[in-house]
């Protein structure tokens, strides 16, 4: 498939870096000039919110440019020749959805105004002046400019699974710092899965004691990550996964499930067969304690059932839920799952909390206050919209499946084709990243999670017509620094992770390689013979690779620069890339021949050779049609034919480009 | 001062990574090869330390080899094609000082044993065997060895500052791992300063409340930290600092103080007034109630009351107190202070822990089982030692001051020539690395801690004969690598940093020349006119620099070479070290006109590429003495002499290496 972004022109480039871009943006000559004698001048609640925002937000400023800035904030406006920003808001936000969470901006000279009904604007016009300052040679500055802006949808979310691999609750806090520096406001914790149950039951201890490897959070440190959130403006939804997708469970509570025990935890990943017996009032009972101690536990209003991916076969092999069926009048397992999700509704909404599922449970019959989470497809949240449910978008955010980020980005929640009437739009409130942990472990996440979430993000903040994708990778990458300085190891782990393989040899040659390569994308790791478990090690190729290589990016803009706009200046730089990839081979042997590790490597980076080759060749023949053989161009086809195939589920981000180079270099 | 470490030629050089370098090795020509089929015999105990040890131990080594090793522990010796270690020890480790750390390792061909008296033998053995892992063209193997291990110190220590600058708790963890990995098992955690109050107490909670920023560790946390450094063989020794540094407390207990309140937290660094009334009843009940808190949060035996650095102003404006001290007969001050000490050390006593306190407080009459750190010179470690206290050593493993690893490593703490006799010679336990925190963050905190701490514990570990520096320096590069993937941030967190303050920029430039500097070392950062407090950023120049840049010393190794060895052969390697620097010249200035934070930097690099060039003329020079002029002899003692003015708190790395090839091309 050659398809590349560039075709999409859209929207209109920015002449700013900011992600999330606003609603509106006007510029004036007025720029603030930033030296230590700015000031803020701000009612002052101490350790509330806005001020500790703040308080952190100084702390960057200073961070990045070392002017010694005061971190006193002033109480009130005092007179002041040097440059100072006012804040003011009307109230402290309640972090629910649809909470106001506009701002407003006004940059003008020496006066910066940030004002906003709640603080959560506050945060978020704080986010937008880090992103917005600059430097030239004469200092530091805030451009001049009138910002109005608010999201055009009030859920905006991230999921982690922390139920297949555990993300400890730093890599939890540097995430929620991710997600507020793009304007995020939903983590959503799957906490349980057939892997592990990973938060601490008072009630029901041996849910994750015997139902974990150890890995959960207790429950003060799921009150840690709330309150870390809330002051990031962010709210914690948690989902409990059933009645599937839950052997977890199970270990320390056979009588959940509708099958005899004894159940371990699952190490492999896929859909397995341990379900809840839904016919039991024994898990109703079950359930209505734990879910009581987790809403108790959890402040948001929204509480996630799961729901996804029940294949039903213990019930089919259970001769007295067959029998339940046929008393109930319960035509199919859809329909006993139906009954099963409205007896869990009821419990939750008894707990005064709003219930989620993903859209397997959007059933004849479900109450229309239940929310869906849409995985499967647009029709689903098309589906649930129609029918009066709250709905929010997964299905085309999937970024555990390393999918770039244009993809992701044109993903829209409510396209203006979807067919829907205003009213039934509204029912559309927003979308979700989903981290599956299935190939994650604390080392790799953040590289999975970041930067292509802050394309999500920006989707979901951003007007529909925000959509110039060359435009938002030129952003991305500014945001992605940013990323790296509030905490996230996205970038700076993967020359660990080499460094982990070669010890002291020279890790340069395996940088150039693996930036040449990215993961298998979609489902198809799976399928490369790896018997994946939790067991595995993800520290080999295909997770130290980027999902989306920017050296790979860079080198595509450049190639179709030179095919599809006959550009020729950029001939040269592309002739560098593809020589250093060619030289590079024999500086990886040098390294490579005493690392077993690297057995792999050398064999793809054969092939890198060879197809760069190729590139370097086509590149010349395209100025000289006349020379192509027919021998060239099978024995070039050949060699970019077998390129395709992964090895080491990984495959060459640089191929697509090379292999346009060569259809171009091709007599017409 | 031109004083190189190759002076020393005391030690053999070992021919393996091992850090420390155990008490006896005798190889064998039977390695054990590493493969998907090894296997671990062990009698499981589930959850238990040695256990957990061995899960860990078997991650990391996959995540290295990426061979699939199987995770479960086979619980008895079965019979086995392939390679395998068997583990055996006979009793879980008391966490006390004493403890038998020993371990044997027996590696002969498919067979390993691993044996111990304690679970703490197997830890240490464990980290042993993954620093023994080579490899070659083959795979991966275990070289055939006998060693007998046991540490010489019983105390093995590092301090943590967390007073100055919070550390979180992911800090800690991760050093945790990173002590556990070279041996060492105590973490001494200063939980008090004038700057913060790091600790929540339920008695006092005014304490934390006031006295901290909302920067310090619930009670949860620290329960977290203790298991968490129990299941590593870490002893975890609370610090609170009385009578002085103690500015924090009277924020919200102004009644502690020997001056009226109010007090606030001391922004500032150095030594303050703010000091306990060791006249007042209440002092000693608060402290009874506090202590006794405490003492049972923390199970170790040990209890650290600080006591350093009393200059004791506010007393001696305080007239109350001149009248005590009169009527006490308390002839100065030290006396009032060992009054105090007195006091406090029989409420430490009545809750079962043996106090410790800096060497201050080692007055007359001061009780022989009061252990004592010493920081300000060996005559206080010998002078405890022959009064019967318990000792360590701190003097001269102070971290914070940018010396290089060399010198800790060095620094015994019981030299053959102190002239104590063997009863007395015991008393001395081992020493502590200090990380003061006055100029740290969780960003660079790392980097000051790692690698260099591995010397030193090395030097704690390891016999007093051990003691070649350059082969030290080979196995510290080994052992930072591993400490990196054991999550320490040391290495790759410089780059991060630099991003951070050129954005989208070229990064390589400015890495190139932080590696030619370093920051000022001992406490002459203060002395350069930045207005240091907690408030100031911790991202600047010699913030980023390595305290012990490895280019320097690989620089300063060759020059070596060059001059002390007459070793042509190293010329070439030289010239291309000075040539870079002098081309990197252009390219950072390329980088840094865009941004105003580098401004001293492009000053610095013109001074680098000034004494480069004088480098790169030394190096012809020698080869040929008659060209020699006085005028470019004088010109280059200047250009020499010139740089080493320090700049941004930073100096030359390279100067002393430079200046040695400078003297050795002047004619004799």
């Amino acid at each position: 498939m050659l398809f590349f972004f560039s075709f999409f022109k859209n929207g209109s480039a920015q002449n700013h870096d900011l992600m999330p871009v606003p609603a509106s943006i006007i510029y004036n000559e007025q720029p603030l000039k930033l030296d230590n004698q700015f000031r803020i001048f701000m009612n002052i609640e101490p350790g509330s919110r806005a001020t500790k925002a703040v308080e952190r937000f100084l702390r960057r400023l200073d961070n990045r440019t070392h002017l010694f800035i005061s971190k006193s904030i002033q109480s009130e406006v005092i007179a002041n020749d040097g440059s100072h920003l006012t804040i003011k808001y009307l109230r402290k936000a309640e972090l629910k959805v649809g909470e106001d969470e506009s701002y407003k901006l006004i940059v003008s000279g020496k006066n910066a105004t940030l004002t906003a009904t709640t603080d959560l604007g506050i945060l978020h016009g704080l986010e937008t002046i880090l992103q917005l300052m600059e430097h030239d040679s004469s200092g530091y500055f805030i451009p001049g400019v009138t910002i109005d802006d608010k999201p055009r949808f009030p859920w905006r979310g991230l999921l982690i699974d922390v139920g297949r691999h555990f993300s400890p609750v730093d890599v939890i806090k540097r995430n929620i710092d991710g997600m507020a520096m793009v304007k995020m406001n939903v983590l959503h914790l799957h906490l349980s899965e057939d892997q592990g149950f990973r938060i601490e039951s008072k009630v029901f201890p041996k849910l994750h004691e015997l139902g974990s490897n150890g890995e959960y959070y207790t429950q003060i440190q799921v009150k840690e990550i709330i309150d870390y959130a809330a002051e990031r403006g962010i709210r914690v939804v948690p989902e409990f996964d059933m009645p599937g997708h839950a052997t977890s469970w199970m270990v320390g509570h056979p009588e959940l499930a509708s099958a005899p025990g004894p159940y371990v935890i699952e190490k492999k990943f896929g859909v397995f067969d341990p379900t809840m017996d839904p016919t039991k009032k024994s898990t109703y009972k079950f359930l209505e304690k734990f879910i009581g101690e987790m809403a108790n536990l959890f402040p948001d209003e929204y509480f996630h059932i799961g729901g996804d991916e029940n294949e039903g076969k213990q019930w089919d092999k259970n001769s007295e839920i067959q029998e339940f069926k046929k008393k109930n009048n319960l035509k199919n397992n859809h329909e006993l799952q139906n009954y099963f999700n409205l007896k869990v509704q009821a419990i939750v909404k008894k707990n005064k909390k709003k219930m989620i599922g993903w859209d397997e449970i959007l059933q004849p019959g479900l109450p229309s206050d239940v929310m869906i989470q849409s995985w499967r497809g647009t029709q689903g949240l098309k589906d649930a919209a129609t029918k009066g449910h709250q709905v929010i978008l997964s299905n085309g955010y999937y970024i555990d499946l390393s999918n770039p980020a244009w993809k992701h980005y044109m993903n829209d929640p409510l396209p203006a084709d979807l067919g829907l009437t205003t009213e039934q739009e509204k029912f559309i409130l927003g979308g979700e990243a989903t981290m599956w942990a299935e190939l994650v472990t604390p080392e790799n996440i953040d590289s999975r999670i970041w930067p292509r979430t802050a394309a999500i993000a920006e989707r979901l903040w951003s007007d529909r017509e925000v959509n110039n994708i060359p435009d938002m990778y030129r952003r991305l990458d500014a945001a992605s620094l940013e990323l790296e300085s509030v905490g996230l190891l996205h970038v700076r782990n993967q020359e660990m992770m080499l460094r982990r393989i070669v010890g002291n040899y020279d890790v340069h040659p395996l940088q150039i390689f693996v930036n040449t390569v990215e993961p298998l994308k979609d489902y198809n790791r799976g399928g490369q013979g790896i018997p994946y478990s939790t067991d595995l090690p993800l520290t080999r190729l295909p997770d130290i690779a980027f999902p989306e290589s920017k050296t790979a990016r860079d080198f595509r803009m450049l190639c179709e620069q030179r095919v599809r706009k006959r550009d020729i200046s950029v001939a040269k730089e592309i002739k560098s890339y593809l020589e250093l990839w060619i030289s590079n081979h024999d500086s990886l042997v040098a390294v490579a021949q005493h690392v077993p590790a690297l057995k792999n490597w050398v064999a793809m980076s054969v092939t890198l050779r060879e197809i760069s080759k190729v590139g370097l060749e086509s590149l010349d023949y395209m100025n000289r049609p006349n020379v192509v053989t027919d021998e060239w161009t099978s024995t070039s086809h050949r060699i970019l034919t077998d390129a395709k195939k992964p090895i080491d589920e990984s495959e060459f981000a640089v191929l697509e480009s090379i292999t346009m180079l060569f259809q171009h270099a091709l007599p017409k």
